[in-house]
C-alpha cells in the first residue's frame, strides 16, 4: 500500500488541513511534503490537526532536505525541504522510514 | 550535560552554520530550534552540514511544534517551530527525546 502525498505549496492552510484529513481517512496515514517558504505552513496544517482535530495523531517521521532547482537565470538554487508522515493511532504505515522499535510484541 | 541550543533568526546563514559547527566541535551536539519564516533557515544550514563540512552528522531527531505568542494588536498569534537535533558521529547525546531503540546492548 503505497502512502498518499500531500504537496504544501501557497493555497490557504485550511486547504491542506482537508487534504490532511481526507488522506487519513482513506489510508490512515499521509506524507506531508513541503519545500522553502511552504515549510512553516505545513507544520501549521500538521498542528492545527494535532491539537484538536484528531486525537492521537501520530507524526511517525519527520526528514529534513535539500533540493536542487533551477533558478530563472539558470543558476542552481538549493530549497530546504521537509517530509512530515502523519498516521492515525494504531494504523501506522508499513515500511515506514524510521519505526521507533523493532517490533517484539503486539501492541498494547 | 546540558546541550547547547542555537536559536535561528534573522542573521545569514553563513553564522548559523558557524554556531551549529562551534557547538559540534564543543559538545559534540547541538539542538537547533527556529520559528516560523526561519524554519527554512535552519534547515538550510543544517544540509551544508551535512552535505559536506561534517561527514556523518547525524540528524538525531526533528521535532516540529507550535508556540502562542502575542501579537501587537493583542491578538494570539501561532507560529510553527523545529527543533533538530545534531550530534557528531558516536557522540550522541544522552537524554535524547527520541531514542531509536532501547538500550539492549553496548554500542558495537
Amino acid at each position: 500500500m503505497s502512502i498518499p502525498t500531500v504537496m504544501v505549496g501557497k493555497k490557504p492552510l485550511s486547504r491542506y488541513i482537508l487534504a490532511y484529513l481526507f488522506a487519513l481517512q482513506q489510508n490512515g496515514s499521509v506524507e506531508v511534503k513541503a519545500r522553502g517558504r511552504a515549510i512553516p505552513k505545513a507544520i501549521g496544517a500538521v498542528q492545527v490537526l494535532r491539537e484538536g482535530l484528531v486525537r492521537g495523531l501520530e507524526v511517525e517521521s519527520v526528514d529534513i532536505g535539500t533540493e536542487r532547482l533551477q533558478g530563472k537565470d539558470g543558476r542552481e538554487i538549493r530549497v530546504s525541504t521537509i517530509s512530515i508522515r502523519l498516521s492515525l493511532p494504531g494504523k501506522k504505515a508499513k515500511g515506514s522510514k524510521r519505526s521507533a522499535s523493532p517490533a517484539q510484541g503486539p501492541p498494547s
